[in-house]
């Protein structure tokens, strides 16, 4: 599909493309640009096989270059753009998979004035948690879902390109807007990710005061499993979609409180309900998750 | 280790406490005793070989049992009381396996005047989203961790000998206080059990209005499993600790609010450290977790 696949930010998730795309045999060349300081992961993916090149000079990853995707905390797409700026090839289609899309299209804007045409900002949702581009792995976007939020200045031949590559790696590709995108994306990914750190971190605080995981359970493993996700990315996340992210946790203190009023009002049959309504949604979660198609 | 065991309530719980035991071959013979309507339930526990024989009749089923353990959920401990106090044997162990032990030990209270010296109430801190006796495993205690919580009238004995039960059958026995043991659980697991049910139920109704749930992620399905718990047996363990429950959704609400100022104040520092601080604290408790012993 591509000569030269360049992915900017060598980690789970780029690795995980790079991977997938050779296995694939979508593109003849597949190589790595990051900063100095990232040159030893770099490395380790020259090493692990994962890419053919690796550069710290963006000149050269750009030359012959056909594809680019950032696969960097979406804290430093600014920096990034302005990177490329000056090689910026109208030929070449550019995309991303930052978390979040609003801030990705807002520091384009930044940069560009107006988004490049030749820019299909998307998302692939896939676990994260692990990090790294050791655990990158070539089927990780295999029946997963990927985001696809073109503007509308975006070349509808750029975006169609875009979404292939990543059908052709096995993922399921969805169209929505960028605020679509961010509103979605705040309820099922953003909120429970604060939630399980705000409840590890308080009951990490107890802890050192008298041990309480001791007597935690596998429940609670599951629940708190996205409280080990990365900090460095989540604070980008967070910050970059707080205006739908701050409405959501009022929601929640909302809903926590009522919660709150059926326990002092000793209200069985509400929590009842409540816990039933809440049990049969996430049986209507899991019949969509099973079948991502 | 006994004659005759008689489980009350034979789910997933009571139903692996029997396979185990007759695994270890720790009972002559294991019994089950439940109401007219849990009937058809008892017996494909029967059909199952699960237990040898299951009654309706409290007299029938106490006659020659010299080791009684109630399973059911913890608002129908006090009827169930009731109904053993007419057969009740001095020379016999009675035991519990509910979530909370303060209203456990209230329910006897209110039954007996005084708890009965040979009731020890203990807590297998064991997994229970799937509920049922076909899902019930033998080895559903192995490394697991059990909470007994004698009273200062509990005979020593008998608390040692229901102590060496869980352990033959592969627990770790930890000794507590009632009160202790009802604040580290409202903590480690009531407390998060009522935010992913609040969060479910949340995003539930958002899903009815507008698709969300099929662009949710792995990570979401494991923060959300325990709100796939019984919706009874939580409305009855929320109630039954809520003087411990409702401090700590207060606690929630203000460690929420400082996430909602951080994001207000764009401080990433403070949420880096947020982030940093839970992800460490996860660490511990894992640490803590794949070695219960």
């Amino acid at each position: 599909m591509f000569k030269r696949l360049c992915i900017i930010g060598i980690g789970l998730i780029g690795g995980s493309i790079a991977k997938a795309v050779r296995a694939e045999g979508l593109c003849q060349q597949v190589v790595a640009l990051g900063r100095e300081k990232n040159l030893p992961n770099m490395q380790r993916a020259l090493e692990l096989g994962v890419v053919d090149a690796v550069y710290t000079d963006a000149a050269q990853a750009m030359a012959g270059t056909d594809c680019v995707i950032i696969c960097t905390p979406v804290g430093s797409m600014q920096a990034i753009f302005a990177q490329l700026k000056p090689y910026w090839n109208p030929q070449a289609i550019y995309s991303d998979a930052g978390s979040t899309k609003g801030s990705v299209v807002e520091a384009a804007r930044a940069v560009f004035g107006e988004v490049p045409s030749n820019f299909v900002p998307a998302h692939p949702i896939a676990g994260a948690e692990r990090s790294g581009v050791e655990a990158a792995m070539a089927d990780l976007y295999r029946n997963r879902r990927v985001i696809v939020t073109p503007l509308p200045n975006t070349d509808p031949q750029a975006a169609d390109k875009l979404s292939e590559l990543w059908q052709r790696i096995g993922a399921s590709v969805s169209v929505m807007t960028v605020e679509h995108h961010d509103t979605v994306l705040a309820a099922t990914s953003h909120l429970p990710h604060i939630l399980a750190f705000a409840l590890v971190g308080m009951l990490g605080r107890k802890d050192e005061q008298r041990e309480i995981f001791k007597y935690a359970a596998g429940g609670f493993k599951d629940f708190s499993r996205i409280a080990s996700s990365d900090p460095t990315m989540w604070q980008d996340i967070c910050l970059a979609n707080k205006q739908e992210i701050i409405p959501l946790i009022q929601q929640f203190q909302t809903e926590l409180g009522q919660f709150e009023r059926m326990l002092q009002a000793d209200d069985a049959q509400a929590l009842f309900d409540a816990f039933s309504y809440a049990k049969q949604a996430r049986q209507r979660f899991l019949e969509t998750f099973d079948d991502p198609t």
